[in-house]
This record gives C-alpha cells, sequence and structure tokens, in this order.
C-alpha cells in the first residue's frame, strides 16, 4: 500500500469518507498544518528576489528555512497520527479471556493511548508554529500574495483545534492522570491566546488586501 | 498534465509551496471544504447499520447523500478556483499598445475578475452548507466518531475564511461597484453568525468526548 502522502488528493477523499477509521480527523489536522507551512513558503517563494522587498530578503530566507522544515515535519504527522490510532486500535482487539490476558491488554491501552495523547499534542504544537510563521509572511511578505498567508494562518488554525480534539479524547481514558494532565496542561498553554492571534493576523491580511 | 485532484498529497503540498502562483490559497479553501464534507459522511459511514443509531437510520442517510453531493461540489472547486486564477492572470498579460487594446483588455480582465469573484462567493457558500452538515453529523452521529464531526467543522470553517479572502480582492479591483456590492452582501449574509455556530458545534463536540 502507498503511503498516504503519496496517495492521490481524491484517493485520500474517498478514503476519508469511507467508514474505514484511518485517514480521519487527526490526519486532516495535520495535512491542513502542512497545507499551512506550504501556503507561507509559497509567499516567501513569490517574494525572494523581488528589488521591491530586497530589504526584508534575509528575514523571508529564514521564514522559508523555518516553513520549509515545518512542512515537512507536518506531511509525517498524516502518517504519524494513521499509525498511532491503528496501533490503539490493535490493543483494543488483545485477548481478554483470562485474568493474565487483561492485564496485559489494559497495560498495552494505556501506553497506545500515551502515544495517541502525545501525537496530537505535538501537531497542535507544529500548527501553532504554522501559525506564528504564516504571521511573519503576512507583516513582511510580497504583498500580492498576501491573501495566501491569511489562508496559512486559518488553516493552521483549524490544524490546532482539530488535533486537539484527539488529546481530549485520548487523554480522557488514560489512567495515569498526572501524566493526562500534563498533556493537557502542555495543550491549554499552546491554544493560549491563540484565537485572538489568529484573528490579529487575519484582519492585518483583510486590512492589506 | 494531471488533474489536481489526481496529483497525489506529497506533489500538491510541493506545487503549494512553489512560486507558481496555482495551486493557492482558493485551493486549499476548495480542500479543506472537501475534507469536512467526507469527514461528515465518514461519522455517517460509521453510524448506518448500528443498532444502537437505529432511530436515526434515515436522517444519516440523507445526511449522507447531502454530504456527498457537497464533497463532489467542492471537490471540482479545487480545479475551478486554478482554472479561474489563470484566467485572470491570462488577461493581465493581454497587449496594451493601442487604445484599442487597451479597452479590449480592460474589459477582458472586467470579465475575468467577475468570475473570480463569484467562485470563491460559491466556495462560502458550499463550505457553510459543510458546517451545516457537520452539526447535524455532532447531533446525530456514532459518538465514538463525534471529533471527526468537530473536524469537519473547523475545517469548513476554514474554508470559508480562506475564499473570503478571495472575494475581498477580486471585487476590490471590480469597475462594476453594483455587481461588486451584491457580492460581497452575498458573503456577508453567508459569513453572518457562522462563528458562533462553528464555537457552538466545536463545544458540543467537546462535551461529548
Amino acid at each position: 500500500m502507498s503511503e498516504i502522502k503519496d496517495i492521490s488528493l481524491q484517493v485520500f477523499l474517498d478514503q476519508l469518507a469511507s467508514k474505514a477509521s484511518t485517514p480521519g480527523g487527526g490526519s486532516v489536522a495535520a495535512i491542513m498544518g502542512a497545507q499551512s507551512a506550504a501556503l507561507t513558503s509559497m509567499v516567501c517563494n513569490l517574494t525572494l528576489g523581488k528589488a521591491k522587498y530586497a530589504e526584508v530578503e534575509n528575514d523571508i530566507r529564514a521564514l522559508l528555512e523555518k516553513s520549509e522544515v515545518l512542512r515537512d515535519q507536518l506531511t509525517r504527522m498524516i502518517k504519524a497520527d494513521i499509525d498511532v490510532f491503528n496501533q490503539l486500535m490493535a490493543t483494543y482487539a488483545l485477548p481478554k479471556e483470562t485474568d493474565e490476558q487483561k492485564v496485559i491488554r489494559s497495560a498495552e491501552i494505556q501506553k497506545a493511548l500515551r502515544e495517541a495523547t502525545e501525537i496530537p499534542v505535538a501537531c497542535t504544537r507544529l500548527c501553532a508554529e504554522a501559525i506564528a510563521l504564516s504571521r511573519v509572511a503576512a507583516e513582511k511578505g510580497n504583498i500580492g500574495a498576501i491573501s495566501d498567508a491569511g489562508v496559512a494562518a486559518m488553516a493552521a488554525y483549524s490544524g490546532v483545534k482539530s488535533a486537539a480534539l484527539n488529546v481530549y479524547i485520548n487523554a480522557a481514558s488514560l489512567k495515569d492522570r498526572e501524566f493526562a494532565e500534563a498533556k493537557l496542561a502542555e495543550l491549554d498553554q499552546i491554544l493560549n491566546g491563540l484565537d485572538d492571534d489568529v484573528e490579529h493576523i487575519y484582519q492585518l491580511v483583510k486590512n492589506k488586501l
């Protein structure tokens, strides 16, 4: 089977719509983040080498470097979400006939849940970084491509909010409450002020159109 | 060249990040909408045939029918955005040496701008419909897939806000102010109350997790 990033948009949408559990919302969150990073890169690529933007050339070059690393990380996250979800489903399918099997199954589920909590937290962190990068693109990038910076902010915002839902689900099933609460606190910190940031970028873009 | 929906996610992201003007934010808006419709379909497909949801079987079947039509419309919108943008760019490249050429060029630009305003308005309308469908999925769908309904709401929301930016840009360049104002009024009506709707769906989902 092809890796998820190598299938066509149409096939991806067909698989998404099907009753198969993966790909699902977690992969969509990562794709929205990857699209955000790609759009910031696009704004950079439409800014570099233009005389009018010579003054910000170095800033934009540094921004492009970051957005391309981030795009790669978020593209990998599409598959990571599928892997961690399938792994979790596999632990639920473990035998639970004997007491020993029940103990093993429960421990395996908890182990998988930890990872299924960490992966979407990482996704929210990467998407929040994509928002921060889109802001630089909106502030300094080619004004002719400024709407793409606005779309970059919105796409990453939905990526954060979407991945957060997977954190909430999986953290709720964790028996290690200390770990769960730590992850939820980490998420809260990532979400803190994000609505206002995105609204600020959106208005900045809208006012420049 | 392959049609955009038939290229891989990776190639799409690469093209998006490049300095080519298309695909750009308009296509990303349509993809977010298509992903939203696909996720609503997924929730439906994970609900249909389950004894626990027998009571809503007919509602969910009707919802799936709508979400699949919408997914098809939004998938077509990915290409429509590219076509209309390329068409607009082509009119700007028309010769403008003689007075006659200038008149023709200006008329062609205005004609292309009308379509480049109508297409993203249509995209916002379809994405707003995707939000409405995600709400039904969140209210009535399989609770085990409820987070996917939340992601569907967020993805379509970013789709609306993103496509709106393209409406603002192109409407601003239209000389036919009556047409432009009518389109902006249409957009305002689509946007009206949408923030609250999406927040409501998101909280509904979060409370069910």
